[in-house]
């Protein structure tokens, strides 16, 4: 099977967007995406910056934040954007994810404020005190055929765990075994399952792939997104990406996430962090 | 003279807003609130805060982003506000915030999203690996009147300098007499002159308080806010404030500034991450 490329592959089908007036796309969420039956965070995000990048006068999203309002279902869906701001290298810009009731009512998804720029055109100047995740290499990391079947984020009952490449370190893969660290890491290789290799739109998808760091704390409940903000601060080298993601503080139902996304040349390309609400079982 | 209170301090005075129409508040930067000529990012934040705190049925910031688009100047101002849902426990909203050029056209200065709730309404729950900074005693940090002279942020040539009671970790003030540590940190005991306690909203000016950590990295330029996302996480206990600012990875001009804002009793209640850009001299 031949590889898929950029612009040719799972993830470009299923975020494309069809402009139908302007600033206003046509799109369709791709049960391909889904865990349990929810749509996934990231590939709504991304699908909104696909939609921004074609709506402002720059292409890569620099910033992006989501707040996500209601579930999103597999269907049709429209957005419509607003340019708030251009400027000479950069520009900033709304998009509003709709779904519409049975009876023709509009329902907002998603609200996305975003500034977007040339990730191109930037200085190469680096100075960096972050350091990649220690991981296992590739082959010593856990993908879904090694789950004992059951735990829903890697066993593959749900959708998108057939189209990424993800494999867990074993170190923080102890929750589906009923063994969680306590400590709410999560750390992984990701590379999307058909070969597309990353750019700054997939990264949109990567900050919010993997499991959640609440099964790492030991719940076991839905971990809903209020509010994501992704920082886009390089263009990935191809190969596959390392992902950390992080939760400090759990206080009065509500934890924050925090992802950083490495490229195979050991660059930080992506940081994120996100407000979510725990919502436990029984 | 007595102590300044929340509802009646110069905080509260300076992010007043008067509501002329629904959704809609007439608003005034004040000039006490700036940097050398620029008006302070939190002091903007609080004050849009406030507006969104009126035009939203909860009171309490939870995550509040906002995008700094053009420079904002002390005088009249008006924010208009948008509420985009409402529900049970927590409602989201949109604030722009104008200015008005000569020839009265308007001009946006920040686009701002946010979601709010009733942090008075949560559990009590903590589970969190955070640490407050270790910091020297207040007594030990440094003041406004320990710089040598020409330095503006900590040297009293900006009118923000006369409102906040900041004292700076020595170990991070290096940069104020020309010795950065070079580590991209900030740490400071925090509070407002006059004394008012600190609340959710003046978390908002909190978080964008201190001097930029590109200092500690031996930068001298202006180093102006993309976007900013404050977490409000806790309602904060009276007494001074400790915060820590963080810069890891400086890369093509732009950097982040990761904020933890810590209460007198020990609990995290505010994180904020912001996008800014270097602006170097010469």
């Amino acid at each position: 099977m031949a590889t898929a490329t950029i612009g040719n592959s799972e993830f470009d089908r299923d975020t494309a967007v069809v402009r139908r007036a302007p600033g206003v796309y046509d799109a369709h969420l791709s049960a391909g995406w889904t865990i349990i039956q929810a749509v996934n965070g990231g590939y709504l995000l991304a699908l909104m910056g696909r939609a921004l990048g074609d709506a402002l006068p720059h292409p890569d999203p620099f910033s992006v934040t989501a707040h996500y309002l209601t579930a999103s279902v597999p269907g049709p869906a429209v957005i419509r954007t607003e340019v708030v701001r251009t400027g000479r290298t950069m520009s900033t810009g709304t998009a509003r994810l709709i779904q519409f009731a049975e009876d023709g009512t509009e329902i907002e998804r998603l609200r996305v404020l975003a500034a977007y720029g040339d990730l191109g055109a930037l200085p190469d100047d680096v100075r960096t005190a972050a350091k990649p995740p220690a991981i296992p290499p590739y082959e010593h990391c856990l993908g879904p055929e090694a789950a004992p079947g059951g735990r829903p984020a890697i066993s593959g009952s749900t959708a998108i765990t057939e189209r990424l490449a993800l494999r867990l370190d074993p170190a923080t893969a102890g929750w589906a075994v009923g063994a969680p660290s306590g400590k709410g890491e999560m750390r992984a290789w990701f590379g999307l399952a058909d070969g597309r290799e990353p750019d700054p739109l997939s990264l949109l998808l990567t900050v919010d792939a993997l499991p959640p760091t609440a099964f790492d704390l030991g719940l076991s409940g839905w971990v809903p997104t209020v509010e994501l903000t992704a920082h886009i601060r390089h263009r990935p080298a191809p190969g596959p990406l390392r992902v950390a993601i992080t939760t400090r503080n759990l206080a009065g139902g509500f934890l924050e996430e925090d992802a950083e996304v490495w490229d195979s040349q050991d660059r930080l390309v992506a940081q994120s962090r996100q407000l979510a609400r725990t919502v436990l079982h029984g």
